[in-house]
């Protein structure tokens, strides 16, 4: 599968992108920088032994992916998507955004969409946008010689599209649990926000949830 | 310890009425209506073998608690809190309260406060509000014959009242993992919405969650 991965010259982005990678996916890296995005593609090929990753602009990645999956800032969505919309078009878009603000006070507040998912279908009405891949460390992503230890929890409004990112979390090892509706994504967004904490808490870089009783 | 549990007739409150009992601690079930409150400590007095449950009326129930736990609906905080005001001064209050709203839509949004426990802790500013026990299964805990898989996890700005929450989780063998300040609440409750619709789309009752790396 095509996949590319706005705001993949970020941590998240770039272990999704090595573990994509290695299972034998084509990774297009986008960026709004397209040379960075370049930059970061030649480092990842070196890094996983795989050839099949490219890097070019957040408009042209979408566009020659068959899948996009948006691991951008949170509070940059309104100026970017809007740029990558033709991209998107009728496309599965898989959002990983997670509204989290560093620095004191309260860590996870819901954007008045509800959740960063939300805010982005908005943004790209013609997209199928998928909720997921909030809670893998990227440090766990980055180290591909082991498992991950972690759920894929998932919400959506499509059935297929989330068969999609099923597919997507099952080439890289992870069980995919179906939350529901995309009105989950804020509950999903929010994980995070406890696993950060965690991990600050407790000096880890790779806290995890795992569903139990199923 | 004293355990009042303001709420405890419901489902969530009676079985955290039957672990605590069979730990040995003793049991307030507090109630609107007492003389309901009595019916259920006598059925959790019969189930349980366990005779120091009591039941009382909600102010009655929390002057008791050395401890007091909310399993109140969120909806009803606002009417319920203030009367029990001055039986939770300088306690430890635990609020098991979860804002979900069942029948279509949203299932989870933030109160205004940002979550049940910190609008708790706005209505009782003289108690130390603890958020905790919003994700084990009432139909988990009322199966006393078997540990419950899942985690504990808790948040709250004192560190000393979060030390007995950690003692009352691990009176009933779960593990417990401290997220930080009361600001963490919204997520935690949020994890609740995530659950019951595990629940509701894989035909379970008792689906939890663990936080692997730990």
């Amino acid at each position: 599968m095509n996949v590319a991965i706005l705001g993949g010259t970020g941590k998240e982005g770039a272990g999704l992108a090595s573990r994509w990678a290695q299972a034998g996916h084509a990774i297009i890296i986008g960026s709004r920088d397209a040379e960075r995005a370049r930059t970061k593609a030649a480092e990842l090929r070196q890094i996983t032994g795989r050839e099949a990753i490219d890097g070019e602009s957040n408009a042209d990645a979408a566009r020659r992916g068959s899948v996009v999956v948006l691991a951008l800032p949170a509070e940059g969505l309104a100026r970017t998507l809007p740029e990558v919309r033709e991209g998107c078009r009728d496309k599965v878009v898989i959002s990983a955004v997670v509204p989290l603000t560093f620095g004191g006070g309260r860590l996870f507040t819901p954007p008045p969409a509800g959740s960063s998912a939300e805010e982005a279908q908005a943004l790209l009405p013609e997209a199928k946008v998928v909720a997921a891949f909030h809670h893998i460390a990227a440090h766990e992503l980055s180290a591909a010689e082991h498992p991950i230890e972690c759920d894929l929890l998932l919400c959506g409004g499509d059935a297929a599209s989330k068969q999609v990112v099923v597919d997507l979390a099952t080439s890289m090892g992870l069980r995919s649990v179906d939350v529901g509706a995309l009105t989950n994504a804020g509950p999903l967004e929010g994980i995070t926000a406890v696993l950060a904490t965690i991990n600050r808490r407790y000096k880890l870089k790779n806290s995890g949830i795992k569903i139990t009783g199923l």
